[in-house]
């Protein structure tokens, strides 16, 4: 089969992989096979696909990370984090304190851009699957989406999100350690800029929301995803 | 009281804080006290003293950070992050694939900018405590410590220490989720580099830790103490 043309520049230029070299391939969706080159030039590449092989595991727990959108490139290595942890999608959020708006993320086709890390990320870690990354959309829209799912769901929580909050946002916020044990088949965290959350899109989420905090210490807005999903996958015996 | 000459400077200077201003001051050792400023100019600055304050809580695990130097500057980073994380303390590790050696780091000066990074994290996120950034060592002489540690201690573990290593290590590896609920009074977390560890490394650690693991997939070596970190403080209820 014929390699998608930046995979076979990316094999001839800088790998500088010959003819007959083993590879492995992966679909993006979970399979992952030994292969040998069978053709490489500067117009493209062609491997001759052998059998199936195990790639790294996935996680039982599908998560989407919705992240508001931080400042300059700081996005790239939450995107790069993300996908090695083991999220199953990202959602680029627009917040009431983001300072980018969703018109200025489209002109810079920066959706493009995190899924182009979220492929190199999925190859450095081993990961034969390729975790979406999203149309960036308004918080509300995130909101309206996951009581959405909620209202969908014949059984399961009434809140299917995770809203990261600091620990003193509201009465009603639970440590990380006290989330149930047993993981469900799939949740949202939810992670905000760097100016953190609006009073009102505390009280907006949580009605498709538990509040949920990572401890008193105050974290920097691009490691609070990383601490999250690590605490999450903890909590639910995926590490 | 005088202020130390950096935080004065940094009071006049950036902050430009002006007499009567009310600030926090914290004495790296877990007190923290209301004040005023009483006199600041570029001489110096002096503050009055009010009642003590409540600062944020420090972990019941007094957990050790033993890292190994990463390249160029990403140690800043882990030094900020596992400050805000909790530690108790840092200690920078030269190891079989550490790129830069005990006398460069020594010559760079690089403990001191180390510490001075670890004190303006503390401040960042609330902690009136201060961890120390001790002085570079060699993992044999880090591991000798441990095991020292381990023949005094009239009780507890004969392994005091953990190792993060990839999976497929050792027979003898254990997941972050498989370690005791109950939080020791004190333990180390050894970090390796960008190039992993000798086997002979791992050999020789299992001496004085147990080896663990986070997960199937690869991490950056920029990534992994927060990782440890927090996947120790999630399951210690840290969190």
């Amino acid at each position: 089969m014929d390699l998608p043309r930046d995979e076979a520049q990316h094999l001839f230029r800088v790998l500088r992989l010959k003819i007959g070299a083993a590879v492995r391939i992966f679909n993006g969706r979970g399979a992952e096979f030994d292969a040998a080159v069978a053709t490489a030039s500067k117009d493209g590449a062609r491997v001759r696909v052998g059998d199936g092989c195990p790639a790294v595991t996935e996680a039982r727990v599908a998560v989407t990370l919705a992240q508001a959108v931080l400042k300059g490139d700081k996005m790239d290595d939450v995107v790069r984090d993300a996908v090695m942890m083991g999220v199953a999608a990202i959602q680029p959020l627009v917040t009431a304190r983001t300072e980018i708006a969703l018109a200025a993320l489209e002109r810079g086709h920066r959706r493009e851009r995190w899924q182009r890390i979220a492929v190199s990320s999925s190859k450095q870690c081993g990961r034969a699957v390729v975790p979406a990354v999203l149309e960036p959309c308004t918080f509300a829209d995130a909101i309206a989406a996951l009581r959405h799912q909620a209202s969908e769901a014949t059984s399961g929580s009434a809140r299917p999100g995770l809203l990261c909050v600091e620990p003193t946002a509201s009465a009603d916020v639970i440590a990380m350690g006290d989330l149930e044990v047993e993981a469900p088949p799939a949740t949202t965290i939810v992670v905000g800029p760097e100016g953190g959350w609006a009073t009102e899109e505390i009280a907006a989420a949580s009605q498709a929301c538990r509040l949920v905090t990572l401890g008193p210490r105050t974290l920097r807005a691009d490691s609070m995803a990383l601490v999250a999903l690590t605490a999450l996958f903890t909590r639910w015996r995926e590490l």
